[in-house]
């Protein structure tokens, strides 16, 4: 998506250890035209994939989700962030290891609000190693749901997230991908 | 908002401790249709109001902020939650006890996405004891902007928050107002 890359390219900041900073449009202040925009863009690059729901992870995941489910006319799930769960009957959960924070996280969905009549479409602001993702994935298999697509708002294609999705055969599209970030500096695939 | 009104009758579920359990619309499971209806009636509600700028508290405040904002074409903000937090210089923090958790946080807002020409309209899912508007409005008077409004999906008005945010003069608005969740039952005011 043009768009977005010129406005990562304008307004996206650089640092050391290959962090891409976006807080000014995606994931601290938002853009919510912007965001709208791009929920148009996944909405028109899934339509044929039978969405019925969008599931993502609170709290950079909620704006593009939501924006996108408007678009779509589906309802979103956000997944819970946990340090740690007590055992709970009525949810279903998977452990989520950030490379970032270098912490162990449980998500969670409610058992009420995914099921095996779902074609699930999981939307995510970041791609990198793929871990938020791959916990999504396991909370619908758990749930016996079918996910039909991921879409990305930012992926960082020269980490493994793109690989593992792509070879598990499901619909992957990111609106920008990044090839590198090397010497503090964006280049697109 | 009658349309709301009518879902939280149908289907909120209200547990002991004055809990209103919303989760499947609102704070776990999303309408964005019925979200952005919401968003429509904050709009109309704060159209004379001059706002610049949309801030709320991740997670649950970040929908109806977001669509808030598509509806009023302005930025939103939403503020991170921490356990503790370390000095930090580049930004406006503020203390927020929970009492439905009972434990502190702080909310923090980065000094580059609000500051004194702002007109700020402060969004949230719930209004109780109003512990995390009152740390919104902290930040905003740090940061030296001015909160010209505060708009509340469903304000519990039996609780101490209405009244705190009425006498401070700012202009309140929630769109569904809770007089008594006594014997397990939603009263409206």
């Amino acid at each position: 998506m043009k768009l977005l890359e010129d406005k990562i390219a304008s307004e996206g900041l650089v640092l050391p250890g290959n962090i891409l900073k976006v807080d000014q449009f995606l994931n601290h202040q938002i853009d919510p035209m912007f965001m709208n925009e791009m929920g148009k863009e996944f909405a028109k690059l899934f339509k044929d994939d039978g969405i019925t729901k969008i599931i993502t992870v609170e709290s950079s995941g909620i704006a593009p989700a939501v924006l996108t489910g408007l678009q779509m006319e589906v309802p979103v799930v956000f997944a819970r962030k946990h340090k740690s769960l007590t055992l709970n009957d009525n949810i279903y959960s998977s452990d989520v290891y950030s490379y970032t924070k270098q912490t162990n996280n449980k998500i969670s969905i409610d058992k009420r609000f995914i099921n095996s009549t779902d074609n699930i479409l999981v939307i995510d602001d970041f791609l990198a190693n793929g871990q938020a993702v791959l916990g999504l994935l396991d909370i619908a298999k758990k749930a016996g749901a079918n996910v039909n697509g991921v879409g990305i708002v930012i992926e960082k294609s020269f980490q493994k997230g793109h690989k593992i999705i792509k070879d598990s055969g499901i619909h992957l599209e990111s609106l920008a991908r990044i090839a590198s970030l090397e010497n503090e500096k964006v280049t697109f695939e």
